[in-house]
């Protein structure tokens, strides 16, 4: 039954496409949208066109980028021998608003996920190997997400680089959240905080007196 | 710290306008938008221009519309001699869904609430009026929402409507929604279905059996 103008419900019906957006949302949107001002709707129409034409892929590390080379690689001050390797361009941002690292990136373009049939050749994984060729890398710090997917593209990763001697691999650690409380946590990320404690005084400590998890990392 | 592109920023900050979408969900499309195809986005950035170009509101009914009627006022079998009235153009689809009423509407656009400075100088009450004396209504149903603005709107018209004696008014049913559980019935609505009860096997009920709630309309 069509009760509503026709533009108007072709409009909640490309909105209810959006990821999050159900039909009560992209409903309240679009009237939304129909009572706001035609210049704010028609700002919110030219910024979709424009990421289409004006935003690509950095051709180096795959952020996203204006030209063919990102904000980052294009920056002349930071340290070109350490690679923060992340899953999605925004992981990027979020490692930028700590505002604690000062090297370059490489965006995988997602994370292995057999289930979804996202193998290592999916990933920009090649291309990351052809950059250590040609770049001088020394420490690599491995930023997938600390779930199954990013474990697994982390230790793939991992195995990848032991052929590179030359390069250190870390990896982000795993463990309470700051702010977070004790009995709130997980068993697993509980079991990794213990794991990777950091020892505060320090008498030749007797290794493996927490048995590691059996992490895949 | 700008990470993102430009536009790729703008959009965010464009998304994150509309209502109900926050920072991270504006930040999710977007993404989202970078991934999907042109035409994809083509299609949504038009569908937003043409809501502001062919959307209007009906000049009779206040329905939103196509041309200078909408399409339920455009329709010649429908009985003009009963109306909705109802506080947004979307009520106007619930209603429709039921299947069950096959007259016209009247849109308010909004509903009385002086805390937000909305009389019925700024609702379409005056031409609610004006239809009444030029068409030839008999029956009004009050459809606005069953909260504080809705039964203060209500009330408001149907003191109104007092003065057009040939006209019968009455007011969607409060109770409990079909398919309810009682017991998580908050008291307001099961007083209002105490009230509305309707009588299978009637034998001269006496009045006032139930306490009438101190309701507005």
């Amino acid at each position: 039954m069509s009760t509503y103008a026709r533009p108007l419900e072709v409009l909640i019906d490309e909105l209810g496409r959006l990821p999050g957006i159900g039909p009560k949302s992209a409903q309240r949107i679009a009237f939304h949208l129909l009572n706001v001002d035609r210049t704010d709707v028609a700002r919110l129409a030219e910024a979709l066109v424009d990421i289409k034409d004006k935003v690509s892929f950095c051709e180096r590390c795959f952020n996203v980028a204006e030209g063919p080379r990102c904000e980052i690689c294009l920056d002349s001050g930071r340290d070109d021998h350490v690679l923060c390797v992340v899953e999605e361009p925004k992981d990027i941002a979020a490692l930028e608003r700590t505002g604690m690292f000062r090297g370059r990136y490489h965006v995988l373009m997602g994370a292995i996920n057999p289930l979804e049939g996202i193998g290592p050749e999916q990933l920009r994984v090649k291309e990351l190997a052809e950059r250590l060729a040609d770049e001088d890398v020394n420490e690599i710090i491995l930023c997938t997400n600390p779930n199954l997917e990013g474990e697994t593209t982390a230790a793939y990763i991992a195995r990848m680089l032991s052929s590179f001697d030359m390069i250190t691999v870390s990896r982000l650690a795993s463990g309470l959240p700051v702010g977070g409380d004790l009995d709130y946590a997980d068993e697993l990320t509980l079991g990794r905080a213990l794991e990777g404690r950091s020892f505060l005084t320090q008498s030749t400590p007797p290794k493996n007196r927490v048995q590691p998890t059996s992490s895949v990392d």
